[in-house]
């Protein structure tokens, strides 16, 4: 199942976000009302900005981040985001905002409340409408009007197409990668596990845990069921095969034996050291929700890339979103992409995707 | 994805074992050495037996349950063992036994040692060869001296396997469904996770807990991620949908909103009341320990049988099952079904693999 052709540096670690904190800045947008009928007195966003802003927002391009990742777009999206890149930050003003109820700066349960305690289990309830809702006003807020493209992957795709059918007009395109218009059962049967895991790790405690005594066990177990999702049997068999981890054989104990073993572990326990379990609740409960009926609110035009190898957003999703588009009378088309590296291949690609969407932002604007 | 012509009763909760535990015999076989060193100073097997024995066993199905099964097959496997089916009782002599390290009535990790707590931590590691030997020795003091066939499906499979090579000659006929001959390091760290969620937590307390204190909240969540392999997209699509839970709306809750995550609850909550979870960390264990190289060993015949929707053990790897019966020179088919339930098709499908087993059992013997 290996296939040599593949580069090898495609196969190193996929850190998904970068540690720095540098160019993180932060936009109060006030008080906010969820669409669950929750209430957040004074809700902040991070984001980040490189490039340079042309009138109200006719080079603007704003990237959406997928579960765990954050507003530094440059870190995780390197493949497709930087000077000289297909969204060229020498070319395009780029923004990048970490999700409403994630913990990488922007309001989130593990925030504090007015009581200074974190939020916990006090957070309201999210849907990816009011991630999208919330960044439309951080976007006010620093000054964009408009958007030449909104673009991401998985969750981030969701939310591009949020944007497109909340704020008709005001998106010029959309960049939609590896995503779909609702999950599946199967899909939300996956985070339904992960958020056992965290739920019940005793540690939990009903959402309410201190700061750093967080449910790392239950976490780590969900993020290694995610990592399950994101690789490929083939980027499995390329990056582990059954080869043991440093020895020879078997040493016949419920430690670590396989190298993929070892791998899981140290994803699993890297993850909660940066992430919080709340948030990957909260995130993964307004993924589930999210269900696009039809694009029929959008004046947007569409582009959808999926994946040959990512068996957890199938290419039959993408495809019907560009049936969506089509239906409703918008431009849109849908690559395949035959790479092998599973659902991780939209952050790992920079070639085919990249002459995608450089084309896309390229073409002219109506 | 639904398919109408799908017949519904075969989407109906699998039971993968019966709750009666009439029948049971128990066998002793006396101390056992493991392959991975240790030492059982005094082993029972449970086993059933339907059908009258003729001669030594030319008559004679072994059936080998999968991971969670029990010796109970007319029960998990109903769709193939019983009066008139493809492994007809009233042709045959079945017998079927209880893994030794399982917890239906072989000696396991919560089977009392010799100081009368549960091994617990002390359980030695096993190898599906010791499941394969402890079994051999069970049939020798029940009588049984040969095999017209060895019959089963994913674990069960791999031990099939594991009875050709190791008793050569004793064994006529070899029945593997949705198995493989190896685990690919996927399939490794679907079983991984598994692990983690159990030995994570602190209920499990390093092996060592109480009979009726287990670690429920990880045996749970492992079961819960074992239901995301043994169904297909589309038996997931066909059973739940994006269905609400008794709701008509969503409750904006992090309890149960979608019917798949209330299934998923209820199938991981009964498991944890008859299954052992030191029982699921030692057979996954010995599982992925697996790994068949040839079958130049073996004079059996074979019968693999793979079903187009078992995503976890795809088709490839029962083809590559048949490639090394032929190069060793034996007689082997494989015959891939198309039929949508994933794994679960080889619980699940009398209709497709009985006619192949009826006939595979019927034909002259050499």
């Amino acid at each position: 199942m290996s296939d040599p052709s593949i580069p090898k540096e495609l196969f190193e670690e996929n850190e998904r976000t970068a540690p720095t904190q540098e160019g993180r800045r932060f936009v109060r947008i006030g008080p906010f009302r969820t669409e669950s009928g929750g209430y957040l007195p004074d809700v902040t966003i991070a984001y980040e900005t490189w490039g340079r802003l042309e009138g109200e927002g006719e080079n603007a391009v704003l990237i959406c981040h997928a579960l765990s990742g954050d507003s530094h777009a440059v870190g995780w999206w390197s493949a497709l985001v930087g000077p000289g890149k297909a969204i060229d930050t020498e070319r395009y003003f780029v923004v990048c905002m970490n999700a409403l109820g994630g913990c990488q700066g922007s309001t989130g349960p593990s925030s504090p409340a007015e009581d200074g305690r974190p939020w916990g289990s006090r957070f309201p309830i999210l849907t990816l409408g009011d991630v999208v809702e919330a960044h439309k006003r951080a976007l006010e807020k620093i000054g964009i009007r408009r958007l030449l493209a909104v673009a991401g992957g998985s969750m981030g795709g969701m939310q591009a197409l949020e944007w497109t059918v909340r704020f008709p007009g005001l998106v010029d395109r959309a960049f939609v990668a590896a995503s779909c218009a609702a999950h599946t059962p199967m899909q939300i049967a996956f985070n339904e596990v992960a958020r056992q895991a965290i739920q019940r790790d005793p540690k939990w405690r009903g959402g309410d845990y201190p700061p750093d005594d967080q449910p790392s066990d239950g976490l780590a177990v969900a993020r290694m069921l995610g990592h399950l999702t994101y690789l490929s049997p083939e980027s499995f068999e390329r990056k582990f095969s059954r080869r043991l981890q440093s020895k020879d054989r078997f040493e016949f104990t419920l430690g670590v034996e396989f190298e993929v073993e070892s791998y899981l572990k140290h994803q699993g326990e890297k993850f909660t050291r940066r992430f919080d379990a709340n948030s990957l609740l909260i995130l993964t409960r307004a993924i589930d929700y999210f269900q696009l009926r039809d694009l029929s609110a959008s004046t947007s035009r569409y582009l959808f890339v999926s994946f040959t190898s990512d068996w957890i957003y199938p290419s039959w999703q993408s495809q019907a979103l560009a049936e969506m588009a089509w239906a409703a009378g918008l431009e849109a088309q849908h690559r395949v992409i035959d790479l092998p590296y599973g659902h991780d291949s939209f952050l790992l690609d920079g070639e085919r995707q990249g002459l995608l969407v450089d084309r896309f932002l390229r073409e002219n604007r109506r």
